[in-house]
């Protein structure tokens, strides 16, 4: 009974989901403000520096749990996302060659360490704000959501300048999936259920379509991650670099644009295209599992972890595979969902201190037994199985979680 | 016989260095100048990307075989070497925020791709300018690793501004191993022969071996990567941080200018803290080989990478027992040799297309089957070989090399 299956998901999800957000809970909370990122295996914190974008996306995620699933409308969740939200304000945003960026890297107690030259700090700082003010319906949070988003749209649309990046004769501007998709992310959280917002970015958000769909190249056989800003390959590892997980998000983020606008021509695309491709080039034949890095002319990537198998592409599959299925019905994305979930559920959750390791060796051992890091936080693991417990739950028909 | 043991060990190196000199002679020449770095497995150009520090490093080992191993002394190498000196010299430099700088890649044609906010770029330029200077005879070379070695020991102990690192509240100056290593090293090259030279950079030498000592921490028990500029350990990560490969190269940096001063106390602390130690503790007792990278106490790193096993800290480590050996004829030392010769050359060489692979996983299995890519070039296995084949000579009594 297909009914039984999907119920025997959600269960294992919501349980997943709990023990998940309870690690966090114990674990991550700072008494001087903000979240621990770095965390071991047994939840140890083995860092005190405060990672920005995993700030942000801890508010984010607090926010969202609190505001949809019933189990977590507590105020303890509340108070540490607007703890953590009030931590970013204060510390985040460093002047930087006559600029203000926000820091990548802060101390414990707030002090910038690295700032990176990218967009990205400030796109979880924008998520983190857009999601504060709407459970506190403070407006502040949103002003500065889109003081914020605006900033980065100048950046990323008018002027580079001020990300701090020198300009070289042998680089030019390239389209790389990591900021359309971004945005496209963003434009998402700003606009739900306000449509002066959807009015606002409603242009932006459809030029970040275009700019995914760039990414399909090589007659719609593969998708590149780094194209030319008019839509062509680059030459080299550059042109010819692959991220299979990328892709797959950047597919859920399209079929979930497409849903909402009723695209059908968009939704088969990002199904074919974003994600039964990338599942079937980046799936590893011989030990299962995505790999992080491909050469889509099978050259060994240059990157050392290309073939390590990391939690959040996995994450990214589970949520692409099973949209796809509740918007088709199409029996085969439900194999492929399941596919992804015996590898995933079978090799990165730690059933003796909880929470997700992160990184496996190509063989599927864990590498870096690390719960979290400057890159792995409290987002991908709870966000996926917080999507994947939302849908389950329209496919089974029950009342949405709040 | 412990002379038949030596014997054996040279013949082994001598083959070896032939092989991956042929390959990088047959491969790697661009006939626009310089050197693709970007090699396959079989030596395709998969990139034609070229890398600076190893466009640098591939002047100065051709220069270097060409002036003191007798069979590499023809004018093909030395032409390639000049050829890429040129190319360095035309292509290189870099304006960036008012300074220049030497860029990390370049084009096939010479234009700057990326600029990194350090000075290693411009060390690997003045060994190679060195290097041409000694062969060549012709002042302007040397003139230019004069200049270039003034401007980097400017960065390092006077003004850092002009590398364009921002200046960060929670991120102050620390000592990290690889700039005095490295200015060490480059002072051993500039003074080679030449007393106006060691007249005028000895006292950076001196202050080169102070600051490499002070990464010595625990009590003598560990080198750490990072420490304070006063000597101190650091919070977190970034001070409990180990490079086992790095520390062994620094270790027979330390053993060559330790000799050269006739320094006993230097000698048996560079063999004791710099070889002996991180070869026990960097060494996988499970799987044989080095880490990459370790944590003093024990915890997970976070580079994705740490477990990994790298080719250049196999070649620092057969050099630095090989020259501790000499200097002490210490049969332990000539043992740890054996140990790391057995481990290299049953897993890095390739019997089939030549040189050697350079990253393998844990396990010790090809992880990255390149021969050449933004780090690995001609550079550590040919000095390693190259070395090693001299100081066999020394030890079997044979003439010097050339």
């Amino acid at each position: 009974m297909a009914e039984e299956v999907l119920e025997s998901f959600r269960k294992k999800i919501c349980a997943e989901l709990d023990q998940v957000v309870a690690f966090w809970l114990k674990h991550s909370h700072d008494d001087h403000g903000g979240f621990f990122t770095c965390l071991g295996k047994d939840g140890e914190v083995y860092d005190d520096l405060k990672y920005v974008w995993l700030q942000g996306r801890q508010v984010w995620m607090y926010c969202r749990l609190y505001r949809s699933v019933e189990r977590f409308h507590k105020p303890d969740i509340l108070q540490a996302a607007k703890s953590g939200g009030e931590f970013l304000r204060s510390h985040a945003w460093v002047p930087v060659a006559g600029n203000k960026k926000c820091a990548f890297c802060l101390t414990r107690s707030g002090q910038a360490v690295k700032v990176q030259r990218s967009i990205f700090s400030e796109c979880f700082y924008v998520m983190a704000m857009d999601e504060l003010a709407r459970v506190t319906e403070e407006q502040q949070y949103q002003d500065e959501a889109v003081r914020v988003m605006d900033q980065i749209v100048h950046w990323t649309q008018v002027d580079p300048s001020g990300l701090g990046r020198p300009e070289l004769p042998g680089a030019g501007p390239t389209n790389s999936m990591a900021v359309p998709m971004m945005l496209l992310c963003l434009v998402e959280q700003l606009m739900e259920d306000r449509p002066e917002m959807a009015k606002k970015y409603n242009e932006l958000g459809h030029w970040c379509i275009q700019q995914i769909l760039q990414h399909v190249q090589r007659d719609g056989n593969a998708i590149l991650e780094t194209v030319s800003t008019d839509g062509q390959e680059l030459p080299g590892c550059l042109g010819r670099h692959q991220n299979p997980g990328h892709a797959l998000e950047a597919g859920w983020f399209l079929l979930q644009y497409a849903t909402r606008h009723q695209d059908e021509k968009l939704k088969k695309l990002a199904i074919e295209k974003f994600m039964l491709l990338p599942l079937a080039s980046g799936w590893d034949q011989q030990h299962g599992g995505l790999f992080y890095f491909l050469d889509v002319d099978g050259h060994c990537p240059t990157q050392l972890e290309w073939n390590m198998k990391l939690w959040w592409p996995h994450c990214e599959a589970l949520i692409a595979f099973l949209m796809g299925y509740c918007e088709t019905k199409d029996p085969n994305l439900l194999e492929k969902f399941t596919q992804l979930f015996q590898y995933t559920f079978s090799h990165f959750p730690d059933a003796v201190h909880g929470e997700w390791f992160g990184y496996l060796s190509r063989q599927g051992l864990v590498a870096l037994d690390i719960k979290g890091g400057p890159f792995k936080g409290c987002f991908h693991v709870p966000r996926c199985l917080y999507m994947c417990e939302k849908l389950l739950d329209g496919l089974l028909g029950k009342s949405p979680l709040l």
